[in-house]
């Protein structure tokens, strides 16, 4: 925690999760009532870690308030939702930023930079990966469809695909074609790498392809698991442009890679200086609060993760009608 | 060539192809009409090698005329072509054999028989990739849409798409969702591989993206390119089964590598006794002679190669009209 | 130590060593003669760990205290003191385990359950490893022929071996011809990676090799050192089944491979999925307790571990007479 | 063939054998009786390459004969015959030279070299490996005991222990223990990576290993395989000296590395001046010819090939009476 | 700290740097005047960690006194001051030891003793390298021509040059070629990769070459640099001997490497036995207590030192003339 | 030969070696004065290959016989030969292009290209390599001081310079620092690769090592030998410019590698569009008929040539005076 923030409230509904907070913030105020801390005229910002079904309300609130709000991500449970935040974030003079912090990795901070430069040309098409072969979260909700909304594509695939909106420059998405699969979840006979657990509770995809179509002609194809019968577990994203393609992967693949053509010669580019960032998550809050102290446009828009919501509720909706679906984002 | 054969005709309307040929085969009658062999009685089949638009009418009258018939791919320009011939072989008792010679490949018999033995469950995904980083045929007609047809998407991918289908055992395409790019295929400031040639003349597409939806919920996602600001050349197939996945891939990184589930327990799979198979091409025209032999069903059938002429059909129209298009097999 | 388990005695005839000991259990009750805790009616269970030469009769009298027992590995001096505890051991109705933990490792465990499927059919040889290059634990009474009994077969052959009867589903032991050399050991020339020793004192092998003959017509053969002039210190074992064969190495090569046949063809496999056990001590003092507390059958007899007794019973001997040697079970 | 040689004679019983033997040399003589050219005086030296139950009398009668003698490994079907050639060899003063070729080799060249200058100690076990994972030569008489003696022990095995027995300077063999097993070779159910064959007609064993003791107090173990679940075809052998230890292998993994001490530094050596040999049997007859030219002893003597024979004999004996046999030289 | 040391005065001219020193020593006295302790007869050495302009006059003043000294290098400004060091030392009879830290790690240890038992013969050439790719030390006053005397010459090729003098056995340095260049550290478009610096300020050179002759007519070249295009971080040196030559470097490429030639056979050697030495500044130490107490000579002599400031002289001087100039030793 | 080349006559005064070449042109007339061909007119070009003491006369007759030259490198026995036939080349109209056919690889035709670009910036250092572990070339003149005027550095040291000079753009070079070894090339004790040869008439040095200074205050490290105690024998050059370094290695290791900085980001690159050029000797033909062709200058002159002469010149007398001498161009 960067040294200029002082943690002044604790809020949770649950006291023994206030007890453990506690802890780490032995001075802070506590309440299980998140408005008794939108009263209070000290406090400057807010981060909202609740579920993803009590994100909308609490991000309304919080903007009212005139609060800064730092929220994790997915932004909504869907697109509808997603939309009243960004209505409410263009009202606000605020800092919204929503918490997607695979952007603030040195590799994402690198090639994004790479890209401003011009280097890559136009970005025309992503193969974007967050694929597990045996990593099913077996506990809390993440298998339950009804209380989650979605699978792998909600947990894991969300970050990918704001990584690569990120790299190629937010471009409006118009339309997608999906499709989901749920034959491996359920199934007992699978090892699963992080323990077993009730098959038969097992109602989320277990993996899902998408294909978006972009206003400006580029297209993603997106792929997503929490079990596949496939090599390792390939978390990140390739992106091709005219003048170059790159390819960045995290965890047991950490890297940066380019390919591009110079003078009309072809060159393998591995990136020496890419910088070392220990924890994203610590990167992301420094980034909030420099945000706040300069008066700078959020980061992560509230606009931008509501795109995320609008192509999933169109993935989702495509894989139920076998045809490819509009994405809405008005 | 297998011993049992005997070369009677050589057919060229260019004289000095002819001359060529003949000094392969230098027993062989000469003509510059193909009417003459097929009126020759002795003559039992006859190879098509004709260029992509003179496939229909010589395959007809072939099948017309009673003869075997070894067609090269693809097997017509378009599926209105292809379903003429479809109708010929259900009426024709002769084998009629269509050039996808990569079925024919030490890999792919491996795995069409691991598959076969259901060791792979149900297969519900394939990615298929047919990509060249910097690899445009510069001359004859490769990159001339109007003569051609299209890029890489005809003349390569259609090969992983071939064997992509072969493995999943045919299922029946549905839709598909495509898009083609031309960036850079056209620009003469990058390099290219097999030599420069002239820019302006570049009509084809340089990459090719579709999302193909087949009746049984399956999946397939094809890539495809002359150029691409790529690592090397993939070519080759990512197949997803219920039970085992498997990639298979050629040239720069020849391999086949399994990954299973057995007893609650996951293994990478490196096979050992994959056949070697020094020509495909040679093994493709073996594979034929013996099915005429043994009165065995087409190894390659016109109503399989027709499949990848419609998907083609509705991937090229997709990536006009921006929208899925139906495949229409009938 | 399991929550479950609460450290009532420590027994030490060395008042600084019981004095370090309390400092890790600082509630438990000490004494110099071990029938003090024996004689505690609330003692369940008790842990041997004397010098070799000083098993035997606290083993026996802890069975016949009607205590469960955890006792050190090798189980005693030589096979005739084994056969008194495995005598005792029949007659009792408690737990008896002996500290074979390198069974308690995620790659044995893995294989054992492998093997268990029938995967690998019949298990006919095994070539069993503990090799080192230059590791001479100078220290203690490891070189010491008199007081330790043996060299490197005793000290960690024996380890290996037990693992390879483990894996092989304990056959019964037949003969066994064996060879050991001490010609390295006290050459006072050799550089010793854990430091220098007096060269003079070296009085066991410093290599033994054995080829032990069992019942069920099987073979293995196992090869030992303290130093030898190869590659690396492989710790392991190969096995081949009718099915499959294995290797698993632990150490600087931690691995289990599997080479098998399938439907006629031949694959390498990688297991992926081998359970992470950080320490095998703990798993073992884990699955003592869990044994007790179920009723279970002992994991590691003392039966198992006599024949690995006898069996270096004879191999010392057929060292001494240049023959092959009987191996006396009972 | 070295310029020196003239082949003035080639002798087969079968007609069509000669005919093909004549393209190579055509100026020749011919017979299908070996007498003729046995009693030709031109001739100087007759190169025995019979089936092995057919070693025994030419070899005898060229020797009679007065003349130098290069004969096919192995010597001859058992230690009986092998005896009786060493007996002649004994009484005459020509060069008898055995086609043990691996001697030949720029491999072993170099490590005999290097062992005899001292730089290995004394040697006193060597672990031998002539294994194939699936290399059932299903051909000829190979897999028929009747015909062939034996398995791969005969066949292969036979290459590697002669190379071991020449790199540890032929020591006496003293006794032995051996296994034999039957149980993949004749199952239907495998893969052969040679092709298939009749499974029933498999008589010899699929594998063998052998523990043989000579009267230096060294050890060999010899592991020899035409059929095992192993990784890859090892071929070749480890030793261990006293101040050093070599591997020496074959094929798919052509290496020697020598692991030793110096000045009580250890050290991993990697040979780079080992002689490059194209073709071992090219070298082996060179230098039987320079042998013959310098009236020098010959440099595989059928004393050192009997002995193979002998432990061959006492090992296939000990695996039948499954207990240690003693090798018998005179 | 060897257990042995008692520290008993802490000197500096910085209230708050003794107030931080003093957390590490509690019990010892504290003064900003040196001449207090070497006053204080109960001091038995002293260690001199002052800027290097500040060695001179502490130095000789201890030396004085009758104290052992342990100096940091580099030994001084330049070979004037150091041979006044070199004169003092030489009339005392106390242990004069310089802080090259590098002699003392386990590889050149190792390296020492292999060349002291003859086994590379005479070394005659060294190719010694402490190159950096972007490691300019922005800070402090590393960058500062006027207050260091130089760039990396003096800061990291002091410690190669060392080491290799070291290894040479300090044969007479004669004359010397050098260059510097100053075109990268002060270039701010240059990434670096120890973080950005006030680019006006770099007045030292950013890399320099030297071409240095012995007078037994060895010769060796030096490259040093914080900033140059290259590959990696190289630290260490080649040496080439008659009989041997080896390479020793440090950091992201640790290692030992040995090529050498025995009995007319070449072999490259991977030692397996170099000590592992976890803190160079440590065993530095140690040995310089050792040193004390055994009454032996210095491990690393001012003369020795001094011998690397002269030779840092002649090659800035020549990098200034443009011409070879001669090394001034006494 | 490219096929607008006609070979009209064959020079040489050793009758056989004549009959040798009109196997490969029969048509060719012969003589073994040359004078003969440059009297005739229908003679465009001639090829010189003399030995080396041998270039200067016939190169300048064929000059003023107006004849274009092609000239085996290096282009005389010194520097003072070289400048008299720069003199003729600079009087001439013709082409005159020295037979460095290092230039015409891929590798360096590319690199040349690069630098071209101006992607390195300004070039100011080189480490130049053409060392050879065990690689005398015992037989003809090589090691014959007399005759030969050098050892390695005459002979292949100059293609590396030359290189070197080449990617560098020919600065003009000042004075050179040298020194040269000969104590393992006359050793009889050593391994040579390219078998024995009379150790006493091994009269020129072994290894050599210089150091050259440009007029553009660039250097360059020059090491070249037959015989040192290296590992494998590295043959390149490593230059660094202001903008980029790279690294250009032939034969065991070919590669080119590039180091470099691009918008503060660090970058290794691998070149993958390097041109295919088989034998780089036909390139250079090709590229002297295509020059005088073109009417094009020389892409070899006389001038570059004569450089690398009088860089030798004054590297063999440093290595006598044991200091710097300046290189006389003119």
């Amino acid at each position: 925690m960067p040294d200029e923030v002082e943690i002044k409230w604790l809020c949770d509904i649950k006291p023994e999760a206030l007890a453990e907070s506690l802890r780490m913030a032995p001075d802070a105020k506590t309440t299980a009532d998140y408005h008794d801390l939108l009263n209070d005229p000290e406090v400057d910002a807010v981060s909202i870690c609740t579920p993803n079904l009590m994100h909308l309300q609490p991000a309304l609130d919080a903007l009212a308030a005139g609060k800064h709000v730092l929220c994790e991500k997915p932004l909504a449970m869907n697109g509808h939702e997603a939309r009243q935040i960004v209505a409410a974030e263009q009202k606000s003079d605020k800092v919204f930023q929503v918490g997607f912090q695979t952007r603030f990795t040195g590799e994402a901070q690198f090639l994004r930079k790479y890209i401003d430069s011009g280097a890559m040309g136009d970005i025309y098409y992503a193969r974007t990966q967050a694929l597990r072969r045996r990593g099913v979260p077996g506990w809390g909700v993440f298998i339950d469809k009804e209380k989650q909304g979605g699978g792998p594509l909600i947990d894991i695939g969300v970050h990918v695909l704001d990584l690569t909106l990120f790299l190629m420059g937010h471009p409006e998405p118009v339309s997608a074609s999906g499709v989901t699969w749920n034959m491996l979840g359920k199934n007992p006979d699978l090892y699963n790498g992080w323990g077993d657990y009730d098959r038969t509770k097992f109602t989320v995809e277990d993996m899902a392809v998408g294909f978006i179509r972009f206003a400006n002609g580029a297209v993603c194809v997106l792929e997503s698991s929490f079990m596949a019968n496939i090599k390792d577990d390939p978390f990140g994203t390739t992106i091709l442009g005219t003048e170059a393609g790159a390819e960045i992967f995290f965890y047991n693949d950490q890297r940066v890679r380019i390919y591009r053509d110079d003078n009309k010669e072809l060159f393998d580019l591995t990136p020496r200086s890419i910088p070392e960032v220990k924890t994203s998550h610590v990167a992301e809050v420094q980034a909030f609060v420099k945000t706040i102290k300069e008066g700078a446009p959020s980061l992560v828009t509230a606009r931008q993760a509501m795109m995320l919501n609008s192509i999933f509720d169109a993935l989702y909706k495509s894989a139920e009608t076998g045809k490819e679906e509009a994405i809405q984002l008005v």
